[in-house]
């Protein structure tokens, strides 16, 4: 009998455990950070090739694989034309949209040896512009959407996690055209299902949608999908009682109404009084009726960005980059800023100096506030924002608090964990503006398109589902997406050759499923901890005693079935058991 | 009725015109060199974004898709383990094979973040060998294959041809690890064989090997998969008689055996006559009874590197190459070589002064020679090889010259172009030494593995199926990599609304088939043209005419075919053209 390498049989695949390439151990590696970024490691699935960087083995690479298939079906589902754009893309592209400048070293740059500027593609809008300007120039050719599955490289300052957050990844990108807004948002709003769909049929149904910052990619209406986990870095808000699910770059709250009376303006002394609430404890108000300031520097420009805001909140920094349109930081630049009295500024007799001045929305209708008084250890109490500045606008670029009253019902806010696993956006025409894309409409004349553009990437995905399904010994792959259907053990034997019966049971389940069968000649605990490492969703086992009354076991990843069965049955009963996880 | 966009149906994506992105066009392309590339270009299957870097459009990449798969199966068929390897490697693990520093501008080189040395794998023997040495230490787990479908990045002085030579492309590369040299052949061959299944089943059965130069990816056996065409930048070496078949650059022939008896040395006064055509043609000697001199620089090397040669023949550089082991170009340094009479050298009395002097087999047991005096002016006749140098070692720089007699019969050598669509390698340690990979063997004792690497360009195949399939209106694909099987042609009419009847004839056939449909407002002549640049086996016409007997019209994509056949027999017909045409 032969047992050697894989084999190909009616066109599925065998894989034989003593030919997998892959180590698989017990240690917790070190370097590890999170659940998903062990058992990659542990079971074989990836290697570090450098910093973030990864090579997939086998079994990633056939659950990387089901998931772009489940990805482009639902792609091709809402009218998707698959396409391929290049890795290498020329710099002038990203020259046209701006963003050959505008991004920071997260963007590759190289010159080519013609000494002509290239970048590594970290998204493909400019690459979506350029192919659908030569070839969609009549409104009759709209709407329509196009997509790839590609390699990305974006150089992350902080890779970890595994393939939760890397520098090349596999992502599906996926743009669409349109020519008026209602279509964007009406295709907007096919594509959220088809990502909740792609979801679930991934086997985490539980990824929900928050609204979220359009960053660097420009446009206004934006959504993440959110898998919640204590490993995620964004942090979500999401309210108790109702639908109202954000991230917390745009999060907005409720905040109560003051019921203050007015009150006359009067300077006070608050020798050393530096913070907000050392000055509402000296003069006994609450933090809420108290303005404080926050200053800030904004990238590429000499101006302060002063922020008056309600003393008990802070300032969202997202927000506020959406207003200064460039990065913000601390203003620590004191030499320059003179005419400013840092610990004591407000906006009541304030020289700001050509300074931007910011009145955040919590500050509105607010009466007998507490504010710096721009002389040190001074305050002024009293202050009526429509009283002292009748003319000021007001902004929200305050952060939610956990507790906040829910923006859309009376529920409280609460705080989550997450892990982004997919993002759409409504682009406008961001893009197709700044690169000139035109069509001519049926009236004629030449408009711009307006674009949405939509991102899974493949990676995270695979990482997120092993954070969502897994137990202590390796992950528990739903069955849309396991690197192989059935894992059949055949236990060693001094009495008998085991790898008979084994082939036997082989060659009756590989007409139907994908099979992988452990021949190594190790301990039959060995052969269970690997099993629990590749996670397959069912697993056969062939034992000696069990054979003695012609039978084996049939078991589930998740240990909820654990059954001897006839052998002459055990066709029919794994089809039963892969028919009924696969409608998990 | 609706016909809008793509529509999924049991699976089967049914794409209609209308709603196909990219523009088809009737004509030439100034840009296009090949066939191929014009058919691309007209066809609506790629758009260049800069100078041999192409996006694929949704015909293109569903082709693509096809032939991966084919090269998936006939890789998995052979036993091999599917990975993915990055795109961006870390410029360290170049620098553990030597290659980073190496090879030329093709490699492209950048900083990262942390400004350490990075590249895009142009190949990726060194990530096989980084992955593979943590993951197979011992005897028991070789041989094995592990491949990759990945996108490369060359950057190509000369682009050109629209997909034959670009500078990103997506590659197929196989790389299998061995104990011994035996079992690397034994695997070799099983690789070839699957390749030549790959070319057959991916409709060019015509592609033949030939052996090859290892070039820089060192080893020693090497074989091409060549496509024969006029366009090809390869000259192949072919005999007329038996299987020998190789390339150019390591192509061997046979040389007549020299009857002359041998002369006396003697000096004789050559004035003005610097080609070996003049000397010969002076003396009245055969050209092949002469000895001449050509001389090299290579690349690092101060010696300039001088080849005697028989007169008729010329220096193959590839040959030259593998001895000098760098580039080599002709050399023109002449101040530095002063005491090489140039135009005069040759062996008998030469003042080499430290050049590297090398003797083509073609003068071994050569005698009464003319050759080059070193001085000018002046020839030596009368010299033996033998006689002169005894001590001279002979080796194999010539290049085979057309009509040469083959070195495995008595057959004449041809010459013809071919265009490489794949090539395999025995690698030997080359890789694997300088990297440090070892395995303990049986013995206990750590020893290095021999790899073998096997690659194949996925859209220089696509571009040359059609090369090998076309005729004056576009391509002919093959079924197994057609973008689609059935193209539906739904003539307009002002009568009826043809659309019924398009719709009632895809819903039947699109249960079993990948359908595309016409549905858009045209002349049947625009239709028709644009079905031929699809070039799309099967094609159903949905005439008026026709329609009133209850015919449609089936043609296949060569004119081969072309019948009326009654509606209700359209299934049954349709699928035995796909079966027929598939078996082709």
């Amino acid at each position: 009998m032969q047992l050697n390498h894989t084999k190909e049989k009616d066109g599925l695949i065998i894989m034989l455990m003593s030919k997998l390439l892959g180590e698989r151990f017990k240690e917790k590696p070190s370097e590890a950070t999170s659940t998903s970024h062990v058992f990659l490691l542990r079971g074989g699935y990836v290697r570090q090739v450098t910093n973030g960087i990864y090579t997939l083995l086998p079994p990633a690479k056939r659950i990387a694989a089901k998931i772009e298939n489940i990805i482009r079906e639902e792609m091709d589902a809402i009218d998707g034309q698959e396409v391929l754009f290049p890795v290498a893309l020329p710099g002038d592209l990203w020259k046209e949209s701006g963003r050959f400048d505008a991004v920071g070293s997260e963007l590759v740059r190289f010159k080519d040896r013609a000494n002509k500027d290239m970048i590594l593609g970290m998204t493909h809008e400019e690459a979506a512009v350029h192919l659908a300007r030569s070839e969609a120039k009549s409104y009759a050719d709209y709407p329509f959407m196009i997509y790839q599955i590609q390699t990305k490289f974006r150089d992350e300052p902080r890779a970890r996690g595994g393939l939760i957050r890397v520098r090349e990844f596999t992502m599906k990108d996926a743009y669409s055209f349109h020519t008026s807004q209602e279509d964007l948002e009406q295709y907007y709003d096919q594509c959220y299902d088809a990502y909740h769909k792609i979801y679930a049929r991934a086997g985490v149904p539980e990824v929900i949608s928050v609204k979220s910052d359009t960053g660097m990619m420009g446009g206004k209406v934006a959504h993440e999908f959110m898998l919640l986990t204590d490993i995620g870095e964004d942090t979500l808000v999401i309210c108790d009682s109702c639908d109202y699910r954000s991230n917390m770059e745009v999060a907005v709250g409720k905040l109560a109404v003051s019921t203050t009376s007015e009150a006359e303006i009067k300077e006070v002394e608050t020798p050393n009084m530096k913070t907000i609430e050392e000055v509402a404890g000296f003069l006994n108000v609450p933090v809420t009726n108290t303005l404080k300031a926050c200053v800030f520097a904004a990238e590429g420009q000499e101006k302060p960005v002063i922020v008056f805001i309600r003393g008990d909140l802070q300032v969202n920094t997202s927000k506020l980059e959406k207003i200064t349109k460039a990065a913000v930081t601390p203003f620590e630049d004191y030499e320059n800023a003179k005419n400013l009295c840092f610990g004591f500024m407000g906006p009541y007799g304030l020289d700001a100096q050509g300074a931007t001045v910011i009145f955040d929305a919590s500050l509105k209708d607010e009466k007998n506030l507490v504010a710096g008084g721009n002389k040190v250890d001074v305050h002024i109490t009293g202050i009526s924002m429509s009283r002292e500045f009748p003319d000021a606008e007001y902004v929200d670029v305050a952060e939610v608090f956990e507790g906040q009253e829910c923006p859309c019902c009376h529920g409280k806010l609460q705080f989550k964990r997450g892990v982004e696993v997919g993002n759409i956006f409504q682009l406008g025409t961001r893009y197709t503006e700044s690169m000139g894309m035109t069509y001519v409409d049926k009236d004629g004349k030449a408009k711009t398109p307006i674009m949405g553009c939509y991102g899974i990437g493949v990676g995270r995905l695979l990482a997120c589902i092993i954070e969502a399904r897994h137990d202590d010994y390796g992950p528990i792959w739903p069955m849309s997406v396991a690197p192989w259907q059935v894992h059949i053990c055949v236990l060693k034997s001094k009495k008998q050759d085991m790898n008979v019966v084994g082939m036997d049971l082989y060659n009756k389940l590989n007409k139907k499923f994908e099979v992988i069968v452990d021949d190594r000649d190790v301990a039959a605990g060995a052969q269970f901890a690997d099993a629990d490492l590749l996670g397959v969703p069912v697993r056969v086992v062939v034992g000696e005693k069990n054979l003695a009354n012609g039978q084996v076991e049939l078991v589930t990843r998740d240990k909820s079935v654990k059954k001897l069965v006839a052998i002459e049955d055990i066709e029919k009963e794994v089809a039963e058991l892969v028919e009924q996880l696969s409608n998990m």
